[in-house]
């Protein structure tokens, strides 16, 4: 039998008067939204829309919690305080249900962001604090993040599940951790290619590695990038490719 | 049978590392806590704590809802379109019900905070958005303002209970509404002189007006100050009053 | 003898990853760029460049100062007591000549933007703060704002030169002041009747009201808007219009 | 001949209603004031009042520069890209220089805060941003910062001059580099003690370090801190102590 992948996108990144991505795209061809709850993006009138948009089309909420730095969008990463950091994620998760209950839908997950994404990855008391805030607010929400770091063990210190997630257009080191941004290689272009290794990580668990083997990859929900029309593209063919090959696309949650 | 009366007062009012007034002597005064939620005053760890005090003693938690606007403190009036000031009530309340919970506690009520307080006793249409966020959130929450005013007659529209607010420190005009703060006398000094009158105001409903005459004034709550040390024995000598003249205090909610 | 014309634009107002407008391609049509300084839009190094190209391209650069209000875009009116607004407006408006100086650039004039633009068309108090700010900064910067409103007595009566904008895209009432945006009618389309219409402004000083009488109007400066792709068509329209006509395009400053 | 000595306070912290330590009293006390610039604290209404109060007092200004992290004070680290904390620095700076301007007063150093402050003594990357925005601004200004360290060979890079501040209340380790905070002793208490060790630093050039040897500790200014009550008593008995010893104090600009 064909085991399911989710794939996930961050979503409700506008704030007022600014606009990020295309969601409304994004949103038939994701199974998982990542919304964000106003720290890095997100006013609260993007918030209720996305939620709702997402309730319609049936696909998952997710809280995409941030550091709280609108100006560089939670891309800098913050030596921030393990309690302060609880308390700040648990502020924006609960925000977000909130707003979700609005509109008739629930969350389902929280999805760190950026460089709080990247730090949690080997910042065990950082990776603690996100799980702490998660586990005290609703012990059945999953955790999102990358296999093998700080944040699965923090969230299984903490009882909660952990969704493994992989990246189709990031290039992997032989030890299946991500090649840097900052090295030539590290993002892949080209649809057709990066659609056949979606296909790849979902029904087999396996990537080409940046040095050519081939590995292993644990993968529950598959990530792709909605904030240029390009990307739009490629998740779309990513999509077709999984939906073509009779993977079932269905959110984790 | 005598009927009880509220003390409601404005706490966790600080932000980061700047501290406001002393909720601890406040929460063994009022038996409502206006706690603030993030936009005015009230980073997400003062939230948390000023939750798990009042919940300790027994104090009932509202959601000091305000405009965004901490370099004002939210004592600046703004024209926020409907839609958005619904949904940034929303945000914060919804954020403050979630950290609530941690806490073990639950938010009872909504009370608008500084200029937000004073627009709706007038404005139609931000009384509308404030109640209507409300109401979509949680039906059950009631909301506190002022007597006679058109958050009053949002609430009623919407179907939230109204908890009507008295002042126990403001000078009242002969029509009952109070006198503005930019005119002289508005603000009353001398506790025993106010503890009389926060007595008059539960037991009687009745104060003196600015002109010497005795009006009606209907009352389910007293809103005492908490951010100066004065005030804090303010509140202490009105609730000394209430209590040897046998009216019970304690939360409307 | 024929009088020059300038044409202004609000340019730099990304903000972080969030971007606004083509900003590069009004700088090949404009002859004033009113840079945001922070409180609406504008981090420092969108200033910074914006001031840069403007600089290359002999564009004079104004401070587009703003309410503090990045949620709002600054397009929400806000209540803010005089000094607090003055120094609001200093602190920008020397943020701004010091970006400026190390771009090799000098500021020339002050333009409010958005909500506060329009308040201090009527308000003398706001109006007043606004001016003191620019005063008090450099009695050699100019003002930019509505003919016959509040900010030009007020320009008048802190010694500062007040440049007159018009505005090409926007119905005018026989009296001189513009249609609010909320009524039918307000926002003008069609580019080429809009480019005659400029050409009227700054030929003649003469534009047809919303009544289709004639009326005069004073112009310095001519505002065109870049923050949509239709919107830099206009302004190309209405530059060439000018440059046909043999209407000097000239910064005021 | 004897030397002088310079005493620099953070001052110019508040933020809206909030309030932050005893400026009045710092000000007959120091003869350097970091005033904040926004960023971590610091509205614009208190930059002017600051600057008029130090100019009055003739006391040196000096612009405390911060990460932008208001719900953090600026003591959370952050992994800023270079260009985006030059151009960062650069804003606060700018704005600074003409708030004071309008003030009739001068800045003539800047020091960065907290956090950044921490970060630059080994961080070179981000030292040379500070320096840089320093030395595009204006490379009169000086640059306040710990002996030794990577803004210190950043300054000189920019060529500009720099200024060694020394820590009345802290305890140094052998090499000359202060206890981290988060160990015990760390921070020194006792008035008298302390003015003791200030006067060695100011006239020797010497304290006694964690371990109890002696250490040469070259220095230009001692930093005195204002944000308590007890503060202000420890920073007077410092200058009282320098003044009975005959140490000029004095503005190193």
């Amino acid at each position: 039998m064909t085991r399911s992948v989710d794939l996930n996108s961050d979503l409700g990144e506008a704030f007022g008067a600014w606009g990020m991505g295309d969601d409304a795209a994004m949103l038939r061809v994701v199974t998982s939204a990542n919304v964000a709850c106003g720290f890095h993006a997100g006013d609260p009138s993007t918030m209720l829309a996305t939620c709702r948009t997402a309730a319609e089309r049936g696909v998952a909420i997710g809280a995409h919690v941030s550091y709280r730095d609108l100006a560089g969008f939670g891309r800098r990463a913050m030596d921030v305080p393990a309690t302060e950091l609880r308390d700040e994620v648990l502020y924006q998760l609960a925000a977000l249900v909130g707003v979700a209950r609005v509109a008739g839908a629930e969350v389902r997950y929280v999805k760190p962001h950026g460089a709080l994404y990247n730090r949690i990855v080997t910042d065990a008391a950082q990776a603690a604090a996100v799980a702490e805030a998660v586990a005290l607010f609703d012990d059945g929400l999953a955790l999102l993040g990358l296999a093998g770091s700080a944040i699965e063990r923090a969230a299984a210190g903490a009882g909660l599940r952990f969704v493994r997630e992989a990246f189709v257009d990031r290039a992997y080191r032989p030890d299946g951790t991500l090649v840097p941004r900052t090295e030539p290689g590290a993002v892949l272009h080209g649809d057709d290619g990066i659609a056949e290794r979606a296909l790849r990580l979902a029904a087999e668990g396996r990537v080409t590695a940046s040095d050519g083997t081939d590995i292993a990859v644990e993968v529950d929900s598959l990530c792709v990038h909605g904030d240029t029309p390009g990307a739009v593209a490629m998740a779309e063919a990513v999509r077709a490719r999984l939906d073509a090959a009779g993977i079932p696309v269905a959110a984790f949650a």
